[in-house]
């Protein structure tokens, strides 16, 4: 199963509610329209009846899928009309849309050429959670993180100028992602195209969360004038505007979206639709409903269980910070429209407050904003997944380490165990985060060494901190390990010789296999070391080493360029010393099977034993 | 004299123009205020007519340091009236204030404790040209970078708020930094602030050049209304609002200052001031006078000619993408806000016309637009500088990266040579950029290499390319190299034994020295490669170099953690090959010497021709 998600599944509530799609009585009988939609052209031929009909076939489809396999479904069930629409007015792929953050384009999938990966449940991983160009000429762009889609059309609208070429662009953004500083500058920059530019926007008055942000009080005041109230933020940046509130009548979307086809100009069609539409949990929790792992149709319950605070680093650490809030009133925890990645869920929000801050899904101002609540004097916890701390690396790199402000920041999801679509692969943080200056990043390998971590990190004044939650399940050790961390010292777990393993973070129950299996192969009693840091070199241990040992192997949970056993070859390049760097290939997977990566990568005890063996065997000649 | 600049200076003209200050009658007085003002309180003792003689008097002397120093012009002189009335009416440091990017903060320094650093010409350099909390307590960060200011202010808001503090938090943002998505994100998020919060928006109607964006429509509508226009950007973003036309007018702010002091809510001050204000020059050709080296007070010359074609890397690019756009008519130059980085004055982007985008001060969007660009069949090319390249490293990594659109990135000042104030160092760029899949990072060593590289880079269609353009000066050879850049060949410029020189990009001259120098002093003739590619090791010629060499040395122009010599230490980890990284230790300068930063990071000949000495001596023991 593709793990494609922003935001984990909590507190599904309300049995009463009850299937409203399931209850139509057109779905009693055979499925008609959409099995015959191999284009779009398919959907132009049908009525207004008919394509009223094909919609909530597809709403039909979509939520079976999804109940058994997973993904977004609020999104996605509250842009079927307008997708249907879409598709009879414009010519798509003459006319390109882009869908923002595509956690709404699953309609626009099954009417381009793709409805197998929804109608037949063998094919439902043959199609991918996000835009995606190698599945369809329909699709321009990978996309899966938000508020790009407007500056990417910006992009084809302008190579269409440039090259005399025809055809409408239109981007479909939702109002969560407009809170991203990208979509502004996109805004921004197209109301400066003098040409046909056609956003979209996709207003169904929810984030992943709840919006956040004085803005949306003026997308309300839009919604409530239907469009007609003198302040407009869209023709305040520049944009023509027209408002639908029927945003989910097929009628009314294709009567507006044919008054804007060809359009000479820029503009924006702020169309109003029910996030969850046509299911009745998902209308009445949209949160919960956002995203979800594989669930009971007719009831609602997931089929996954929530983690608790003993097998669940997010639950662990809800639980730890709303205690330590109540110790101490400058604690403030601070998400970018991901509020449950730590483990915050409505109730835990509830609990903590005005001190827990959802800034919306804008990753540059939660950095700057830490920053800021760190030099006052507050401590600033911000959970994070590994994908979207990338959003942010100026402002981590100049405003958090540049100024020393004391943030801990908490990466979840950097693992190969972690989401494992292109787009939010969490591989790439340990050379993003561990290169800055004044920046320690730190590698737990248990729930021990991570609840240490986090009581030294939001203890002390001194660095910026991230630590690096592992994302191979909880580990609990009997003994407990120690709370000092602003020395950089490696922990050895186990004195040796000849052959010495540093087993990164979620990688050291790895590095306990390989020295079992050195043992057990070779009959080598090989050291084993947590090194801890990802930042600092403990050069007094590793110096130590050179006396007794042949070999050092780094296991690190990432990619190898630019990571933690670079550090150590460096370390070790005018010696005798061999090194050998475990850790993944530098490329990006998609949708990849773990054990497969692992293995590709020489990540499994066997190989990587047989690898140390000959060069054992090399030196010995 | 520290070299803190956002766009080169040129086209320094109108001969004609006077300087309005220095024809002064009030100046021929002896100074009389400035002179006494040691902190804010010394500044809340005048008489508003007294004020009025300060702001000529700071003018005088920030005319004086500027010609005699360089720095920050145009915004600066334009914030002097507005500067003096914020300390007249607010407390500083209890009252705090963060002013956007730093570029009109000089004004803020000669108030605050630090006039020494522009009456005293001994003493300019005691003093950055950027807020610096190390030099006051009225500076609460580091701030070099644009769009920050709100998202760092309602940092300090919110702790103020939970500790139970007072005092007013202020930021002063321009309208040139509002085009950066980060901007918005804080103003979306200030708004949901209960409490005081105010922004000075300080509007001069330009950037560093012109500014662009549908938003600045509404900016001029807000200006030619006196603020009462009925659509209102800041208010659809839920502030409160004021407009102040008298923006240069001490009285008149005073008195908008005084109504908004201790407010309980957020509000936007809207001031309306004159950038380079009370310089002819400056007034009249605000692009060149936004920054500028050291400049003749009555005349307006610069005392640093610009650099031609045949010693300047940004005015032959410029040449060079000016021909190919005759040629090729798909070929798009963008730029974020500085359109001189590569080389692109006033008249070359009238000739390059539409073919030319400046995007504003918005990287996220450039990066973006430029791979919808690539994707539509256009060639975009961004010339940027390494320090801002930072901004958008998840659009380029998601964006252009993932989605293999073939744009061209061409990285300027990313080098020892470059800016060395801490927050526009060029030293980060290859931990950052060469780790990122599927792009290919090339380090040219010569005008020559430069050209080859760019030709190659617009011709193809397969990768991103980022070429990293030498920041020691344009260096031109003989020979002609190669311009086969799709496999990953190192160029072997000099075959011997023993020690081979790995000296990338910037470096290769560094390399030819230490050559020279293990000939002279060790009678060593070692191999000189010059590795043309950050990105992609050439495993073939690093595999035949173990047959008769010794010691590999690395030289790169950077910070050594994450960089390219550490690639090379893995490669040779597992081997008897002794490998020696240099390059800068990974850490924050500030204002640095650049012959000490080397000389402490071992990077002169005779320094690195002694360390490899010891390793040889070491390996013979």
């Amino acid at each position: 199963m593709s793990v494609f998600f922003y935001g984990f599944l909590f507190g599904k509530e309300n049995p009463d509610a009850f299937l409203i799609v399931t209850k139509s009585k057109k779905l009693k009988n055979k499925f008609m329209y959409i099995e015959n939609i191999n284009s779009p052209a398919d959907v132009k031929k049908l009525s207004l009846a008919e394509l009223e009909v094909l919609g909530e076939e597809m709403r039909h489809f979509l939520l079976k899928k999804l109940s058994e396999h997973g993904g977004h479904i609020g999104p996605n069930l509250g842009m079927v009309e307008a997708t249907i629409a879409l598709h009879y007015v414009f010519d798509s792929p003459t006319d390109k849309f882009v869908f923002d953050v595509s956690h709404q384009s699953y309609a626009h999938k099954m009417l381009t050429g793709r409805k197998d990966g929804f109608l037949n449940p063998k094919s439902y991983d043959e199609i991918s959670g996000y835009s995606c160009p190698a599945e369809s000429e329909h699709d321009f762009f990978e996309i899966g993180h938000t508020s790009t889609s407007i500056s990417l059309a910006t992009g084809l609208a302008k190579a269409r100028d440039v090259k005399g070429d025809d055809g409408n662009v239109i981007a479909i953004i939702g109002d969560g992602s407009l809170s991203g500083g990208e979509a502004f500058e996109g805004l921004n920059n197209a109301a400066e195209l003098n040409s046909n530019f056609i956003i979209v926007f996709n207003d169904n008055e929810m984030s992943i969360a709840e919006n956040h942000g004085g803005m949306y009080r003026n997308l309300k005041e839009l919604r409530d004038s239907k469009g007609s109230c003198s302040n407009n933020l869209f023709k305040a940046m520049g944009m023509d505007y027209v408002y639908v509130e029927e945003g989910n009548d097929v009628a009314v979307l294709i009567d507006a979206f044919r008054k804007v086809k060809d359009i000479d100009r820029p503009i924006v069609v702020h169309i109003h639709t029910l996030k969850g539409k046509g299911y009745a949990f998902a209308e009445q929790n949209k949160e919960a409903w956002h995203w979800g792992f594989p669930f009971n149709l007719e009831t609602g319950e997931s089929s996954v269980q929530p983690g608790g605070p003993d097998d669940d680093y997010a639950c662990f650490t809800a639980g730890y910070l709303l205690r330590l809030m109540r110790l101490r009133e400058n604690l403030v925890v601070l998400t970018a429209g991901t509020p449950t990645v730590g483990g915050f869920t409505p109730d835990k929000r509830a609990e903590a407050g005005s001190r827990f801050v959802d800034v919306g899904i804008a990753e540059e101002h939660a950095a700057a904003m830490a920053s800021g609540l760190a030099k006052a004097g507050c401590v600033p916890v911000w959970p994070v997944y590994g994908t979207f701390i990338q959003r942010a690396y100026d402002q981590i790199s100049q405003d958090i380490c540049i100024n020393k402000s004391p943030v801990v920041m908490l990466v979840f999801c950097a693992s190969v165990y972690g989401m494992n679509d292109v787009t939010h692969l969490g591989l790439y943080d340990i050379p993003l985060l561990s290169n800055i200056p004044n920046l320690v990043y730190l590698a737990p390998t248990s729930k021990n060494d991570y609840f240490a971590m986090l009581e030294w990190a939001v203890r002390q004044k001194d660095y910026p901190v991230a630590i690096r939650v592992p994302g191979n399940g909880m580990v609990r050790l009997q003994e407990f390990p120690d709370a000092d961390y602003d020395y950089r010292c490696y922990k050895m777990r186990k004195k040796g010789s000849r052959v010495a393993v540093l087993a990164l973070g979620s990688f050291f129950q790895l590095g306990e296999g390989v020295v079992d299996g050195l043992k057990d192969a070779l009959g080598i009693e090989a050291t084993l070391i947590n090194p801890r840091f990802i930042t600092g070199l403990d050069a007094d241990m590793l110096e130590r080493l050179k006396s007794n040992h042949e070999v050092v192997v780094t296991l690190e949970d990432g990619i190898l360029d630019g990571g933690f056993g670079e550090k150590i070859a460096r370390f070790y390049g005018p010696s005798a010393m061999k090194v050998l760097c475990f850790g993944i290939k530098k490329a990006f997977y998609d949708r990849y099977d773990v054990n497969e990566l692992l293995k590709d990568n020489h990540l499994t005890v066997p190989q990587i034993v047989d690898d140390v063996k000959q060069i054992l065997e090399q030196s010995a000649c």
